[in-house]
């Protein structure tokens, strides 16, 4: 076998990409034999089975039974396996922290979500995440399974390089090293990235964008983020700060954003623009039973309670999610004249939202987009839900795995 | 040697890889020897010289002296070579044709352009483009150089799968396919490509971006627009149509643009936009010099003349270019923010007034863009001039034998 004698640089590599290729036919396809990873890759039979006898002795793959014969001798299936290790994924929000543990196919085993409050200090939220990271460690052991990583999604901007929250407007916090931080503490690699970009991560690996090449994930939280997935990859850009698209400028004399420009897309689809246009719309005296159901004070009115009213067939809730679906539109069709993507999923407070805003949405994009990029694109709602950025953080040990192969 | 005994699969790719590694080092680096590009690829030295024995047999590269020696034996540096082939490369431009030939390391053995008018029937524009690349041609063929291929540049979308012009607003053509039409006709092979997306690998391989692995390319002809190579590779999006950032809207009740849309950047910063701009000056009555420059035909006034009085110190071009400047960083800034590229290329009419745009543009993008991504960032004008898109034919024959070499 190869991996029995020292191998020059060019079979090393050779190995790692051969073990990454048949890694992710394997997590996209589900079960398939030794003959037909052959096949699907285009390595010879013995390559295949030379990896394959690794990645079983690393309990990364397990045989599932026998193919069902079609005459000649039936292949044995094979498929990842949950026994390969387990993953942390942690979510820090602006008021919560969220943290789950997965087996290696991404399998719920744990998961805790406790709320925080923005006034806090830095290091209490920190240590309280900590916490619960290390409780999920513990499980994970107790299990028996190898720690693989822990993923993290920041609402902020990351350094890559350094593993480092840059800046997170909405949480006041800069220059956290967690990689540093982390790494020696729980004696784990460490994957810290944005949290959009991790949800678009997550829905690439585990949501409904599987194996979508080419897709735009457009995250909703207090700001509008994007994470954009190009060619099956995770775009970053060139220094770590790509996908900001939030930001893009969709009125030069609009309102002013949180970053320090006016009329930013942010500033008319975000879900303080919704809440703002049902405030302004009751402030005017439309009628409407959001008021009874945030007992009059309209400094309760949040996403939620709109999508809520508006299922109630409540007009001044349709009516600003329409109108924030025109906007939405508008901006949908500018990534999609840029990126030419196969889908663009909407996430966050804009899932809960969708089947108010997709239909505006979609008619929208087909007045404004260039007619041979809709051609390929859906645009759909996120499946994750409020899980999207914490499943996207396992997603980001995952990669890692897929990427660079541990043999 | 690998290459005297049938390969498998995976030596077969191996081989391909490694050779596409080594000619992209010496691509960059210039002369390299056998054991500089050992070091610089991390392939080993028995590797990379029966990769180079191959290409100094295809003509691919040469040997040009032995390294200054620093003690031990001096090895011979290697180069692309110019006898590798030629390749022809064509711009159909919506008032001309140009083409060019160029040996195997892009210099221009032999040039033509001609002035063609829109209002011809598109089968007497193609013919006599036709007889272009038949002419460049026979002078590589009479030069003993091998046909490596033909790349076409147009102004409209393109079937990369198919290499057919799909459509080109400003020609009024559709569905031409090229590819098919020319692969037998000059028996070579044939890419065809969108002007921008052309003119943004010209500048990569041959430009100013050299070696620029993140870029977005803005190509102002009669429209804006726009190509992007992304991790060293121009980025298409999922279907071919990626980059058509001219047609991103900055105010959605702006002025209509010829895409049916309203408020497109196109409308705003694109060449007509400058044109606009002064006539409108000139129309409501100010002074300036413009007016005698076209002998008072207003409808002579382009972006040469605006940039020729401005240089001359009038204010009504000044003022026009400043103002289209803004408009321009305003655009950059959401590109910056989307794509966190390390540089923006302004190409075709901007680079001609890129000497009064850029100090705007970089304010306005001060302004605008977020600060982490902007760090990176350098906004420049064009070396390419009119041969951008041209050169960035040539490009597109080279960067495919680049990325899958002959042998």
């Amino acid at each position: 076998m190869l991996s029995t004698h020292p191998a020059t640089a060019d079979q090393a590599l050779v190995r790692r990409l051969n073990t990454a290729l048949i890694m992710d036919w394997l997590r996209r396809r589900g079960a398939l034999s030794r003959a037909g990873l052959s096949a699907a890759t285009g390595l010879n039979r013995s390559t295949v089975s030379s990896v394959i006898h690794d990645l079983l002795e690393e309990h990364l793959v397990r045989e599932v039974g026998l193919q069902p014969s079609e005459g000649g001798r039936p292949g044995m299936l094979l498929e990842l396996s949950p026994e390969g290790g387990c993953a942390v994924g942690v979510e820090i929000g602006v008021d919560f922290v969220s943290v789950v543990l997965t087996d290696f196919i991404a399998q719920v085993l744990w998961r805790k979500r406790i709320p925080s409050d923005p006034k806090d200090r830095q290091g209490i939220i920190v240590s309280r995440t900590e916490d619960l990271v290390q409780e999920a460690l513990s499980i994970g052991t107790e299990r028996g399974l190898r720690i693989l990583g822990v993923g993290l999604g920041v609402p902020g901007l990351v350094d890559l390089q350094q593993g480092t929250l840059v800046f997170a407007p909405n949480l006041g916090w800069s220059d956290v090293p967690f990689r540093q931080m982390w790494t020696e503490r729980f004696d784990a690699p460490v994957f810290v990235e944005n949290e959009a970009n991790a949800a678009a991560l997550g829905e690439y690996y585990f949501g409904l964008a599987r194996n979508v090449q080419t897709l735009v994930y457009l995250s909703a939280g207090v700001g509008l983020g994007g994470g954009i997935i190009l060619n099956g990859r995770l775009f970053r850009g060139s220094s770590g700060y790509a996908g900001e698209v939030g930001h893009m400028t969709v009125d030069p004399n609009g309102e002013l954003c949180g970053c320090g420009k006016r009329g930013c897309w942010e500033t008319v689809v975000g879900p303080r623009a919704i809440v703002r246009r049902v405030r302004q719309a009751l402030e005017s005296g439309a009628e409407s039973q959001i008021g009874t159901l945030v007992e009059n004070d309209l400094s309760h009115i949040d996403v939620g309670v709109v999508v809520e009213a508006a299922q109630a067939g409540d007009l001044v809730a349709q009516t600003a999610l329409e109108e924030i679906g025109v906007h939405l539109g508008i901006g949908i069709s500018n990534l999609v004249n840029t990126f030419n993507p196969e889908m663009v999923v909407l996430g966050g407070a804009l899932s809960l939202a969708s089947p108010f805003l997709l239909p505006v949405v979609e008619e929208t994009v087909r007045e404004h987009a260039l007619e041979q990029p809709r051609e390929i694109l859906r645009i759909a709602a996120s499946a994750h839900g409020a899980e999207a950025c914490v499943m996207g953080a396992i997603a980001l040990v995952v990669d890692e795995i897929l990427r660079e192969p541990l043999l």
